[in-house]
């Protein structure tokens, strides 16, 4: 349960203040070079303490990877990879060892489990999702020899919504925003939020460029079904929505079809999946983040005993999980391709021939 | 891949214009009562030609049990029924034997598998949920046995949306409007679609109440996000939100934070899932249906040669899928929801001695 | 739990005194043309009332075909068969419906269960085997098309073991014998045991000619474990040996490693595979049936109530299972080629491009 | 495909002379208390260098947990488990960098990944068994919270069988053989293979006391079918027999029939299963592991560009695996049985009350 993927699976492990966290990469191909400075830049991207509007938390998240590449290939056996974690105050959470943060999973977790991790949230921590883009960067590694590009960038920042999309100028941004006009707008809000002790959500846009047609496995292991679990499994994201998704719940069929031409779909509204399987088009999701939980305003709870309190926060955190929580949504596309790609393979004779003929 | 779920399982088969359609259900415990009639029931919510709001073509969608049931209880081994398609008519269909529907899976299908069942979509058709409803009435008769109720009903139409949420009106409601002040509105925009052969799209609200705390496995089979892939695996879903879900992204997180006491949480804006598990509260889930598109005006497209050609469709369709479809996403919500029962069984030491000892 | 496999995927339903049973073969790749002669010859194969060596019981068992085949081809989605049940005779057991049949499952499903379909073992019955050579002649139909062939026969029989391994002419065997000079002496001992009310055990072997070097996934999904798992799943297996098997255990390390030559393996003590993968030789495997449970001489045992009681069987038995078993083992075989076949393809890089470049 | 079990599953990463090896294990239940110094000592029953009769590698084989362990108990969340590997000499494997030893995996994992970690056999060596010990561990201490015990020993080595079992004695046995008469012609025929460079084959016997009735699940995921997947998967095994197994093909229904009075099982042919399910009986269950591969006698091969070569192998090897090898076989019994105790929770409704009322 603490895995992801059929044919091209991850399985992580690691709380947010314990020794370490990291994960093993299980299916991946034969015969992929592996760029550990890719794997380390991507790392990068999420990693905390990067500037103003993240956590304070300062972690290196430095990639070692422990099995499964020789001579700097894959050799098809299982990619472990850890990531010790370095920067834990796991005092700033003994104050709230016994209560549970609103908005957070400390509830949850207690009465499913009977016991829980309380020093930074403990595995329901953001911070597992690190291990999801060490893995997310070997499918990226998977995808590049096919070609195939994933992008993402801040759609929305506190309802604050970009009107261009240049996934080029979301990589220098520092809040990875694609619309250099919005860009000041969603910072402001975010450091507004943030000096007054409270948090603000956004959407993440993910793109898949050059997805072969014919990814997904109907019905139940469609394309668009298992992107919205990977995105909806993601800390904080409360919706998902493919191409123009909520849009085309309100607009009439014949404006929401994309006609053919003999160049192709006419129009992309279905965001790239038809019938739950690729069609060659631009792959578009949005993932919409929740405002962070952790704020530092007195709120009203409870603790395990039942007794009400009131809970004070201490900590580091991020004003706007979206942005950082953005990486990790282009990490899950990545797999989720990677593994579509993996597992269509076998789905007509002639590509079984292709391969043993 | 035509199976969903982990404990409570279930796999389906069948095509639109084959003999039969129908699922295995795997993983059911021993000792239910099965109503037959009740399920029936379950089957005639969701068939066809129920009135002016929903395709023409009529189906008994008459489930019959074939393995699992032995003197009126289930026996723990697997539950197949079968339901015998009875009104098609296929040569509605022969025109557009070589040519791609545009919004229909036709092209994609074609392309992943070198072959197609052009018949009322094949597959791809959504006559295949009845399948899925036949299994959630299973599951309901399981979640049943805890006191666990699954409902829903038609959020918007076209984007009317309902202000009240009454989930015993929307039982009795043609369209299963959830609010009766809406409802004319909301049919009134289905017939206008339909008149003008177009098709309009929807929303449905999924609710459960009274599941226990601690449902959903972390990190990767989590309640929300196999939620997700639950309803997003429908068919002309596009878009999934939990809980406040879009709103959650706009607001600071001061406002989306459900603060407890000692009575529990204060509010619900989490739609009932934290950290990706059940905390007790109403598990609320909207369903954003695209607008049909099966539409009789005439559309730009291809054949399989890549020719391109005028599409016109003949055939009997749902001028709004929402409708029919919101019975669909209750029924799987009860799977996902049986199977999260079952599963979260052994998650701690205590529940295993509860079985053993 | 009532399906095999993870790409080609079977999931069986059915009881004994069922309406009737079947299957879902999933995975099932598009393209392949599905010859119902020779599905139909395969269930002949190890359908009950051939002759004095098996039960009584007269089953058709004729396989019908509810989806995925379009005109003779198989479109990529699941399968269902389904074959009723025509001649059971269900009284003949009303007089063991709540006491335990000794050698057989009654009181291990009861106990698991807490209900029980004691009408001819219920779920628990070697007829459900029907269902796994349904789907075993899918995967053959597709191991056909790669030139790959599964074949069978009885290498013993109470003991009695062949010398000779003639697969064609087991073909033609009453009791599938693969040494002609032995069937008389194994054909013997069965009638003996028939006719003194009791029951003989046997020895099928499988051969797997031409797999492709590279079958299966190490670590946990070796094609030896997972051959393995598919016929000590069978019923009434007690034992599975591969190669040389028992005898490699009491042999040195240099008489058992299989040297190479420029022209391959010089012998095959490894039964063609090697670290848990097709190594290109023959794949030969036995499997050991313990003798049938159903006898007619009366034994102990007890009832529901724990009371002793004296247990007199009725109804019509094989005296020795291995026979029809062995028709079992083969189908399990060509299904755990077909699976392995179809997963390998994503092994390494160059196959991958071969499909997608 | 490096994963194992259903609900108690496990992962592995890593190769023989890699950095390190190690496995995830997910789905323990919460609240166990991990006792590591029981872990280290079951680490300390497998690892090499530890007498004679062993490999001379050296290993601490010492377990350092990452994860899902909190105040000295389970969590919920996975557990991590590292083994740094401290003793390889890869230089001695650097002359069968690209030759294919004989009876080993080099030829299979050339070909089917384009690619092979040669250094002291890559994953394909036995010391990944390290890791499957380390999580057998974890599900010995689950058992043990319900007083299951699971037990080993050897029955036969080169041929030479045990004819008493007595566990007790095998635990303090150099070669862990059942038989103190038996023992010094056990160890006898090690020492005379290995002086001649040459090794031996042998047998374990592993047993489990107190399995509760009830465990497996029909039809694909059998007790007994998920046992003969578990031991058929470690390295050198070549059979499995289950209870009388192979003899059990020999006699006679009546003789092989366990029947029952109100005491229970009056004989345990079956090896306490029927079925595929457990019947309170002791499991029994025989290991064959073939002669150790690895060899000091020249033997013939070819190189990965099919040139005839003579093969003679350096390094150090076990003599007879099966030592070794049965310590791994007890362990993946405890792993089958603590993931079919979680499975088995659900199997009927009395069952799921107990946990949620």
């Amino acid at each position: 349960m603490n895995s992801f993927g059929q044919k091209f699976r991850f399985s992580t492990f690691g709380e947010s203040h314990g020794n370490a966290l990291g994960c093993i990469v299980d299916g991946v191909p034969a015969g992929i070079k592996i760029d550990e400075k890719f794997i380390q830049s991507e790392m990068d991207r999420r990693k905390p303490g990067r500037n103003e509007y993240a956590t304070a938390r300062k972690e290196g998240d430095k990639v070692e990877i422990l099995s499964g590449v020789f001579e700097g290939q894959t050799t098809g056996t299982p990619i472990a990879m850890v990531i010790f974690n370095e920067n834990q105050k796991s005092k700033d959470y003994t104050n709230i060892k016994d209560l549970f943060r609103p908005g957070h999973a400390d509830f949850t977790y207690f009465n499913k489990y009977g016991i829980r991790d309380y020093r930074g949230g403990g595995r329901s921590s953001a911070r597992e999702t690190a291990a999801r883009v060490a893995a997310g960067a070997i499918a990226k590694l998977l995808l590049d020899e096919l070609n195939i590009e994933i992008r993402s960038g801040i759609y929305a920042i506190d309802g604050i919504e970009s009107s261009i999309f240049d996934f080029d100028y979301a990589k220098t941004s520092d809040i990875y925003s694609l619309d250099k006009n919005k860009e000041e707008f969603q910072k402001e809000a975010i450091l507004k939020a943030k000096n007054s002790h409270n948090s603000v959500g956004g959407v993440a846009l993910v793109n898949v460029k050059n997805a072969p047609i014919g990814l997904g496995e109907p019905l139940y292991y469609r394309l668009d079904a298992q992107i919205a679990a990977a995105m909806m499994g993601i800390n904080a994201v409360k919706a998902v929505e493919i191409g123009d998704g909520i849009d085309a719940s309100k607009v009439k069929g014949y404006d929401n079809n994309d006609q053919i031409d003999s160049n192709g779909f006419k129009t992309n509204h279905s965001g790239g999946i038809l019938g739950g399987i690729s069609n060659g088009d631009d792959i578009n999701v949005k993932v919409f983040f929740k405002a962070t939980p952790s704020i530092f305003i007195k709120q009203d709870s409870v603790d395990i005993y039942n007794n009400e309190v009131s809970c004070e926060l201490k900590g580091r955190h991020d004003p706007c999980v979206a942005v950082r929580g953005s990486i990790v949504a282009e990490s899950m596309m990545a797999i989720v391709i990677a593994d579509m790609l993996m597992l269509n393979m076998s789905s007509n004779l002639k590509n079984i021939k292709k391969v043993y003929n």
